[in-house]
């Protein structure tokens, strides 16, 4: 019979999807050019030369049957070696091929490292706004998402309100940085401080409390800043990457786990993620996909676009007097609403064509996210319909 | 804390992946050509030009930002209409885009089909001998893997022990024909017979029994039989099919659903895949891949190769008197050992560079499975090998 979870399911379509559509929708009548979308996370930079030349290359030299066949279920071995590799030379770390487990973008890498440090009824600690999808991610292997709320004065971390939430329960602390959907980066001083508290808890339960670390945003930096890489804070961490962004290739669902050489169950965590796999049929990324980005592991799209955008609209709704928390990398930028009801606020602008998500499901009520991930040129045209919807609603 | 149950199955190694490693092994020692591997499942022919080709010409004609984009999480809607339309064409069903969801690979479809159709603790059946990663995807979902017994005869279905074993606590049958690790493809009045049985007993249990039919061998049939579509047999089946053999490109994990649309659920079940996916951060199979594969629909990899190595190996193996049922698609064939214990059988094997894989995993000990996915050189090399083992040893 019909599994009536999944059923259910069918019924919460996304706040961000139902939008999205209304876009697409409202595209139709008055053109998609005129509609301020700024619904979605979609790269909108193209993808580097040297993935594309490096696909067609494999497709004209390698023979078939080596291109094409079965890959490890880790990974292809010099591909894994090649993540170790670029890891160690940017980042001052030490990885193993061994400790590097290639999966379907940073949403396999982080279900599947949930998966490997918890039993269900585990608590994972997530810090509010976060990204919706988490909610699946962990649920679905049987762990109980448990939200930190907001520190909504510099989105970093409220470190009472997780001191106090941190039992023995809880075997996996899940970061986002920089943010979906602040974009907002964690300071050293945030990272040091959560790695000291890790670390103490660690000691004091007598157990290694995970850090995950979702990174599909960690190129994406403004102002030149240089990347703090989470792991090298904390010896029992697991970073999970996707080029989705870096290289703009979302839909190909690529990225890879790489569990801290400093935890002693680095390799077994690395390894374990294989039998994973097996049980949802998954097994790994495509090996074409694999070999292509492993030639392109230390380049990334030209993405200065981002941080053009991100500064126009900063400008403007610092301007229109809006609370906002000025971005320090991704797409994203998280204003508060002129109005406590987000919903609202975000329904009414609709009426200007911006297309706006509230953050009730980011665990951020009263908050909006701004996707910019679209053309300068529409970002700056969506500037007169800001200042519009502004004057004459509230 | 690291899971346990994950962590426990890194002891327990397949029997294929030891044989493999042997075989590895051994060829560094006198040269791979000479060893008689049968252990690997590995489509050895080359892909067709026409997949190079298409993805060569999206890489050259498309703009990246198209062609890399996400996929909607079902796969890209063109994409599910030509699977529709092809399956259609083909076997007469009338399935729509929505009844089709993509996949990585069968294991994938089979997985998410599973999960869609049961809850933990339903019992799917199984009939040996069976594909042991079944013991995986049923598994993974917390439903009970319940196994007929062989029928040692043909291969087919033992009808007797599996109404026996159909209470209401079955709410799925899975399939596969033609049959890994047999060879053999399910007979006409099999599939009827089958149909007739689940439809008599849907109706009396008061719920849909669904068939899972697992499909991945479907292109590789023998003296140019005809396909027999199991969708076509029966309401309330789902078509899990990979192209990893027909195209040669397990690697690429490239697979599909097909819910039949006379199930009053098929567009749901379907829809519902989306969701099981999110959960395991899978979401769906890389966009390139799946537009190249939807221009690839109708045709095959040259698989000539498969039916001549099955001809000289059957001729042989009956020549030296094993039981042996003749395959009827598939790289498998399936003979009774020389002794009870198929185990030393295999080991005894082992001296002659012959590396045969014993079938007490596949649930039907005193058999064993030979993959003549090889060259047909290696093949012919082979027979002299099996005769000395026999004569020799037996």
């Amino acid at each position: 019979m019909i599994n009536e979870t999944f059923k259910a399911m069918l019924g919460q379509k996304s706040v961000i999807r139902n939008l999205s559509e209304f876009a697409t929708k409202r595209g139709q009548e008055i053109g998609y050019e005129n509609v301020f979308d700024f619904s979605l996370g979609n790269p909108s930079v193209p993808v580097p030369e040297a993935f594309t030349k490096e696909m067609i290359d494999l497709l004209n030299t390698r023979s078939t049957m080596e291109l094409h066949g079965y890959s490890p279920s880790l990974g292809i071995e010099s591909v894994r070696q090649a993540v170790a590799d670029s890891l160690n030379r940017r980042f001052g770390m030490t990885y193993k091929a061994s400790d590097i487990f290639m999966t379907s973008g940073a949403a396999g890498a982080v279900a599947h490292a949930i998966r490997a440090v918890t039993v269900p009824g585990d608590e994972v600690i997530v810090f509010a706004p976060y990204f919706p999808e988490y909610n699946h991610y962990v649920g679905g292997t049987g762990a109980v998402l448990k939200l930190v709320p907001p520190d909504t004065k510099a989105f970093q971390i409220d470190f009472d309100k997780f001191e106090e939430m941190l039992t023995p329960s809880v075997k996996a602390v899940l970061v986002n940085t920089p943010n979906n959907p602040t974009g907002v980066v964690y300071s050293e001083e945030t990272l040091e401080r959560l790695a000291s508290i890790l670390r103490a808890k660690s000691k004091e339960f007598g157990f290694p409390i995970y850090l995950i670390s979702d990174e599909p945003y960690r190129e994406i930096l403004f102002g030149g800043a240089k990347i703090h890489f989470v792991s090298s804070y904390y010896e029992h961490s697991i970073c999970c990457y996707s080029f989705s962004k870096s290289l703009s290739v979302p839909g190909e669902r690529i990225g890879y786990i790489a569990v801290n050489p400093a935890d002693p169950d680095s390799t077994t965590i690395a390894t374990m993620c294989g039998q994973i796999s097996r049980g949802i049929g998954h097994n790994c990324p495509p090996s074409i996909i694999q070999l292509a980005v492993s030639k392109c592991l230390d380049i990334t799209s030209d993405m200065s676009v981002y941080e053009k955008n991100m500064q126009l609209l900063y400008g403007e709704l610092v301007h229109l007097d809006f609370e906002v928390v000025k971005p320090g990398g991704t797409f994203y930028i998280f204003p508060k609403a002129l109005e406590e009801d987000a919903v609202a606020f975000c329904n009414k602008a609709l009426k200007y064509d911006l297309v706006l998500v509230p953050a009730d499901s980011f665990g951020c009520p009263g908050y909006f996210r701004m996707a910019y991930c679209i053309d300068t040129e529409k970002v700056e045209r969506s500037l007169t319909a800001l200042r519009k919807f502004v004057a004459a609603e509230y």
